[in-house]
């Protein structure tokens, strides 16, 4: 077999056997075959596309490029929940201490953000002396004692993926849906959970900007799920909009405890009870009214900001922070951003919010960037709400006045003004299991 | 600028500015751009497309990656014949010596052989003595003495060609008409002559297999021409068949002298004379008529042969060849290949004849393959005879045994036979200019 061959197969239109997939994959991942080769056949899958059974293959094939935990030693169904990301998205943090308070098992790995995109990761790192970093033994050892574990990706989990991941980035290969769909899960996967719960975002700030194509990326994944004996369940939910007001990694933390504690945003608290109450719900914690019930008791109640204080305390981070946000620290500087217009916020190009919030310090613009805990935006205006010219959108925190501007001029670049009230899209568009 | 915009663009079928397309190639000469952005690019490409005007930027930043030959010391319009490559083409070892003997200068530089189709070149150096590796001065010397230089790609003509092409090989993006045609032209362009003469095969054993691909390319290299002021003319020339019945290094140069001599096969003796009459037609030494006149002339009067053999003198070769074929030594062993059917020769597939050639050793299957000059196949059929079970169809020439039997075994599967006498489809193609 040459990977001349295969490249060339792919760039005619044909389908990849499984050998042939198997075949890119170990010699991609050992070396043997070079970076050249693997993206010009990236490329051309990239155009050409692939049908069910090659990404199937394909993800097949990079979960057995490294180890495949075992999470049997954690009493009852493992759920693990991913969001193929969002600017202002801090839903983890409020569906996994909600599950967990009401007894379901999360095991939770995550990677950094890059782009505008901020990481689950990146967010918890804000709290002082918060171990993002643990050993597959820790994580099993924490989830059997409180229910929940949130960590980077650790051991050797999809080597070949990090590969294929790494050249795509650098190629213009990464919005591809069968590339998108087996690189995430096969993570998914190979962590070992049984039911993982997705969160396909759609719409300007997020990976697939159409609704056709967040379907179809939701419907493959699920599709995988399902090849691979995972039950996987996926909402297809908004990103014309940037979830809750805040932007940033110390600044999501805080309101994702103002939501814990029942003060949340609607939008933010509305989507976590939803997707909450499906992982009650598929747990076999009862009827859909019940789960409900149950995940929005756990907040009422204090066990769910319970359960957060616990993940912070076990993973050695100081839980103090719950009721002491100054414990975070604070940016240098803040500079309110006031309105050009009056009229309705007719929509946000909420990709360069996030590109706003990640000059100001609070994202990656390359894997090597460093993260600025405090940085970020506070939005005071949202998508519908009237503005009159010069009234305050938001609020900057940075670390340098450069930034500051910089990232004024882009935020102000996001922003449509009508004098009619839009019409607001649902919160969530659709369910696929 | 970023590389990675510029894949993005022509990913997404985009046209690039001129200034795209050089940063890409001045990038890519200078390792400032890895390779695997430039695959990713090919392919874009292959699977894209590109428009004329980009194809007429990509040729002059080629171009102007390295050294442009400047010829003008040479007295006349100088001639460059260029052929997309055949099975037993050979028509450059006539063409040049019948043109030169009439007076018009050619300077012909050339690569080496690669896969299933010879090089002149390869076939030059398979007598005794003979030199193709010329300087620039070198060669400006001998045109301005006997008229006529065949010697390999000197100094540093097109070294971002190089490199595009080493990386086209290894990434299944060669057999795309812009990058062919933007490749050889830019070559033909560097080389400093004023009329470049195109002979594009077409059919099982060339470059582009159909008509119409053949036809495009044609265009599209005569139109390169045009943008950079050098009058280009192309022949579109059948490839389902070899040319005259020898393949392989020492045998066509004695099938070239047997041809010079006036005793050659019709085909290869037609198409020389046709292509040598256009070239003094345009070297203006009158109308078509009179132009073969003096080509034919040419060959009945000794002048072309005289003239091979003035270029094997110049070069240092033993110019005794032209009249002991022995000098060229022999083959260890010969092997007849009979039929196993009896009727017409209704198709061969040149390719896989080319192939069975190089396998002989008449070829190279990578850039170090060596050469055995005196390998190869002299057919004894060609499409259209009519042959009886356990005829002989072809004379294989090799030092080894395994290689007479693995060569045998694809040459038979390139022949099919039919009942009927088969349609022989015209020599030439057409004639674009």
């Amino acid at each position: 077999m040459r990977m001349y061959d295969i490249i060339e197969k792919k760039r005619d239109g044909y389908v990849l056997t499984a050998e042939e997939i198997n075949f890119f994959i170990n010699g991609f991942s050992t070396g043997n075959i070079p970076d050249y080769q693997a993206s010009a056949l990236l490329m051309a899958i990239y155009l050409r596309g692939m049908t069910e059974d090659e990404i199937f293959n394909l993800t097949g094939a990079m979960i057995h490029s490294g180890e495949i935990f075992n999470l049997s030693s954690i009493p009852g169904i493992k759920f693990d929940k991913h969001s193929t990301g969002g600017v202002g998205d801090k839903t983890t943090l409020i569906v996994a201490p909600v599950a967990a308070a009401c007894g379901v098992p999360i095991v939770k790995l995550s990677g950094k953000g890059l782009g505008h995109t901020g990481g689950t990761i990146d967010k918890l790192n804000s709290i002082p002396g918060f171990n993002s970093n643990l050993t597959i033994d820790q994580i099993i050892s924490n989830v059997r004692k409180i229910g929940l574990s949130i960590s980077t990706q650790t051991g050797n989990i999809t080597p070949a993926d990090k590969k294929v991941y790494a050249l795509r980035d650098v190629t213009a290969t990464s919005d591809c849906i069968p590339l998108i769909a087996s690189s995430i899960m096969s993570k998914k996967i190979a962590t070992g959970s049984d039911v993982i719960v997705l969160d396909v975002k759609t719409g300007s700030g997020a990976l697939t900007k159409s609704i056709d194509d967040s379907i179809k990326l939701a419907k493959l994944m699920v599709g995988i799920g399902r090849k691979f004996s995972k039950k996987t369940v996926a909402f297809i939910t908004e990103m014309d909009n940037p979830l809750g007001y805040s932007i940033g990694n110390s600044l999501e933390i805080i309101e994702a405890i103002e939501t814990l504690k029942g003060r949340g945003p609607k939008d933010l608290l509305d989507i976590s009870i939803v997707i909450s109450s499906k992982i009650l719900e598929l747990a076999g914690k009862g009827n859909p009214e019940h789960c409900t019930d149950l995940a929005v008791n756990s907040i009422k109640n204090g066990t769910a900001l319970n359960k957060f204080a616990e993940l912070i305390s076990i993973q050695g981070g100081n839980r103090d922070v719950i009721y002491d946000y100054s414990l975070f620290g604070e940016s240098k500087l803040q500079h309110e951003v006031t309105s050009d217009a009056t009229g309705y916020i007719s929509s946000y190009n909420t990709k360069l919010i996030g590109i706003a919030a990640m000059i100001l310090g609070a994202g990656r613009e390359t894997e090597d960037s460093l993260i600025d805990n405090n940085a970020g935006i506070i939005l005071k205006a949202k998508v519908g709400d009237f503005v009159t010219k010069g009234d305050t959108l938001a609020t900057f925190y940075s670390d340098s006045e450069n930034k500051l501007i910089e990232s004024n001029s882009i935020f102000k670049k996001s922003i449509l003004y009508s004098s009619e009230k839009p019409v607001i899209k649902p919160l969530i568009h659709s369910f696929i299991d």
